[in-house]
């Protein structure tokens, strides 16, 4: 393992991305959400990716230059083509435009089509609350996971991200419809450990422990039948404002070569004011109930993912060795086509 | 237990609304309501709230005349203030103007405060997404459930529905974001059963499988820290959007004498055109994947409830004899007032 500060990540994540054609504001965004991941401790979702984004870009199937075209079908419903640009560039566009329509409006949609992974939902609806806007952020998949009671991978991990402005800071919830994200049978399986029973099956639908078995089957979904329902609610409804491909038609988020056909939806609305004590005042009390045995506190979510990136920002970023080589690689790289921008 | 026609039924309820002043669509909105409840196997949001129900508009806590006053705050965000209406009329007609503003905007909201229990959000969901609208309903109650890893009741129920109309007809999923509703909790008590572990905590926040130390006490949350984080979202955001009270500020949807004081709130989107037939084939995958042992076969959400629905149509509904009792008694009561409206 490395411990790299703050400052020597994003400085080489952006270099890397500068290499491959993407200007400074592109790379700084991208940056940020693969940064972010890691100050949260989602590793999965953090300069893991890098690699294969910048083969994306190589291969053609990641445009680092396009910020998505936009068009309003309706005073509050915002259509984007992605045009398979860098997920959390197009992404962090639409939702700018949903949000400030919303303010117009009241509420506003961002449909997105054709773009890259747009990485850690909770960087979006963190970043909306703090603006004073309340969001519900959906985005799907490659199928990963299997129906309640079927033996198959059919949904994505599909999750959601809420964001709610409240006078203690936002309050931010972040998950996957999955019962473990893929990142956690991959580390199960780089450890050589056994996975809990009730988490996978292998493809032959048979329930497995073995992680390399569950890498070529399924997950389960989280809370049975219920996670099983919001995950095809997650995944009908993106598809229906969307246009994006369906169940295993969905590529282009875990590969290098296809380009992504997912989606992503944005809900931004602007909400009453003077609630935001109220909600505070809430989440004190929640905070405080007397834990049951077996628990030292009772938590909010995200803040455990706060308090970890107020840490890291000043502590550095562990990476796992070979990620911060390729990092260091691709910074180094020559830049395509010659100059860097 | 009592067979009641559906219409035996239809016709009990309206002439009880009827005899405390509710008007025809009044009285015929919220009876739909009820019985929609029963037909679709979910008795503990039907005809046994009609009794309590006549009481809060005796006791002045419920108001059988109004249909909520209507501010669009913008383009696209109806507040529906709910003069302590029946729930079914207030939110049908909230939902059905955010639904006409949604085919100009692509979206709007409906956030209703004041308003009485709205019933099962299954029934709203298909009948907008029959409409052809996708739909996304909150609503929140009573403090029911605990926070994970905290010993007491501090969240509502706090359930979601989701509608998205397909060419194989509307998609519906509706669930609380407890692990039970709390009508299993009485049920268990009532036929002096044990609880499974793991439902419940007593009035100390200690595990029980005693449904009456349950009722004074919590119900779990579904899937763990993920459906505690989803229930607690969902009651800041409807208190974001609608002003209702929090936690155990919430009043009025279990009992008789109190105002009812949580939110609901509904979010109305226009689809993309063209998704419908794709969205079917894929629910058509997904029902066909094998099942896994213990299970007969991949099921749908909501299409249970739909079967039930069918098949009671004609068969009629099982009252428990209390229930269809009461109903009968406030069938031939003499109207409230003098006359029948």
């Amino acid at each position: 393992m490395a411990l790299v500060s703050v400052e020597e990540c994003r400085r080489a994540a952006q270099l890397a991305l500068g290499n491959v054609g993407a200007d400074a504001e592109a790379a700084q965004l991208q940056t940020d959400l693969l940064l972010d991941a890691e100050l949260r401790g989602v590793p999965s979702h953090g300069f893991l990716r890098l690699e294969r984004l910048v083969t994306r870009i190589g291969n053609g199937v990641a445009n680092p230059q396009t910020r998505g075209v936009h068009s309003w079908r309706g005073d509050s419903f915002l259509s984007v083509d992605g045009q398979q640009g860098l997920g959390p560039v197009v992404a962090s566009h639409a939702a700018k435009a949903a949000g400030a329509r919303a303010r117009q409006t009241g509420i506003a949609v961002a449909a997105i089509a054709n773009n890259n992974h747009i990485g850690m939902l909770a960087w979006y609806a963190e970043t909306i609350a703090e603006a004073g806007l309340v969001s519900i952020i959906l985005t799907t998949s490659e199928a990963l996971v299997h129906p309640f009671g079927g033996g198959k991978a059919l949904l994505g991990t599909n999750p959601i991200a809420i964001g709610v402005p409240t006078d203690a800071g936002p309050f931010v919830i972040d998950l996957a419809t999955s019962l473990v994200s893929m990142g956690e049978i991959h580390d199960h399986a780089h450890r050589g450990a056994a996975l809990p029973e009730g988490w996978a099956l292998d493809a032959d639908g048979k329930p497995t422990t073995d992680p390399e078995a569950a890498k070529r089957g399924a997950i389960a979904p989280f809370g049975a039948a219920k996670g099983y329902a919001l995950g095809l609610a997650f995944e009908l409804l993106v598809t229906a404002l969307t246009g994006a491909a369906l169940g295993r038609d969905v590529t282009g988020t875990l590969d290098a070569v296809k380009p992504a056909s997912k989606g992503d939806v944005f809900i931004v609305i602007d909400p009453l004011s003077g609630q935001g004590a109220a909600l505070a005042a809430y989440l004190d009390v929640v905070r405080q109930t007397p834990p049951v045995p077996g628990f030292e506190k009772v938590l909010i979510p995200g803040e455990r993912g706060r308090a970890r990136k107020a840490e890291r920002l000043v502590s550095g970023i562990t990476l796992a060795d070979p990620v911060w080589a390729s990092m260091q690689r691709l910074r180094d790289a020559a830049p395509a086509g010659g100059a860097r921008s």
